[in-house]
């Protein structure tokens, strides 16, 4: 694929990515889509024959990966795992403050638009936060916790993040946020006391 | 008001109330909420003459009181708090299991698709959060919080709820619910162990 061609794909990704953060699946149109990518309307199915849900499953995914970075590189930080996951919540809530409550998160839109209406896209959304789970559980073993703990906590620490992000651009306020990282430090904190020291 | 309009008024607001948890807000068009009411079109803009805003509106205040009694009745039951809120995550896992993971939160699906783009509908959404958050406060304050404490944790307690909705739908599977659960659970439990008995 010639980098005109990946650049135009690119945007296209890059654009619903924000979309879908703002507005949800649904409430995205192509069009609006493909002028926001800067992008000629055919590109939209020469590069997804499938439509809007599978440009969709690709944001899905893009995002994944964006924000796997993010989590990875709290914990690369090292130190206090509590302390490593509460610095992702403060992050996020300067994040969502700086763009007036608008960059939620596009996975959690696209599920609940249509988790229960498509069922690639569905997928796509739990491949998406897997992804992340992953990466929250991988750095709570780094720190000492059994592979069944990190499990169970990264899930918290997800849904609580998810959830808190929900509520803070609903009040457009930070509070859910950082009401919900004290909370999650100290579990986590809790827990971490009954590891053994990581190697 | 006489009887008929008052029921196809309620009929289009328990509509909306489930077409909204199941596939959002922007995904549900007035037409097919009007069918599912077994509402004359007629009667959509008889009773919401500023169209969709204010039937979206409507529902999410009607969502709002609908969902305060589930939060209060945990605490009816009385005993340790920390229980009394592990019984709400346990049965809405029961809910979204036993709905096929259809039946998620309505407010939460109208602030990700909306809360950007219409501010009436951000601001019914806020207070719709902020009634069960302060039902959730309330029952803490009641179980010997102090105040602040009870604001704090009952933000915590709904994002980490809303949020473990959303993963356990993209999921279908029940257990972020199950894992947020556990750790909300242990979590009210330390705090309540610094409060005074309640008188």
């Amino acid at each position: 694929m010639d980098d005109k061609r990946t650049g135009t794909r690119d945007r296209l990704l890059r654009a619903g990515e924000g979309l879908f953060r703002t507005q949800g699946y649904s409430g995205t149109g192509l069009k609006e889509l493909a002028q926001t990518a800067r992008a000629p309307w055919g590109s939209m199915y020469h590069f997804f024959p499938r439509g809007k849900e599978q440009l969709g499953e690709e944001v899905v995914a893009y995002a994944g990966e964006i924000y796997l970075g993010a989590w990875q590189a709290a914990f690369r930080r090292g130190g206090d795992p509590g302390v490593a996951i509460e610095r992702v919540f403060l992050a996020e809530a300067r994040l969502l403050a700086g763009s007036d409550y608008r960059d939620g998160c596009p996975i959690a839109s696209v599920t609940l638009d249509v988790a229960s209406v498509s069922e690639p896209l569905r997928a796509a959304c739990a491949s998406g936060f897997e992804v992340w789970l992953d990466a929250i559980a991988q750095g709570l073993i780094a720190a000492g916790a059994p592979a069944d703990d990190a499990k169970a906590l990264a899930g918290f620490i997800l849904s609580a993040m998810e959830g808190a992000i929900v509520l803070s651009r609903a009040a457009k306020d930070t509070a859910p946020l950082l009401q919900s990282a004290r909370f999650v430090r100290q579990a986590i904190e809790r827990e971490a006391a009954g590891w053994l020291p990581p190697s």
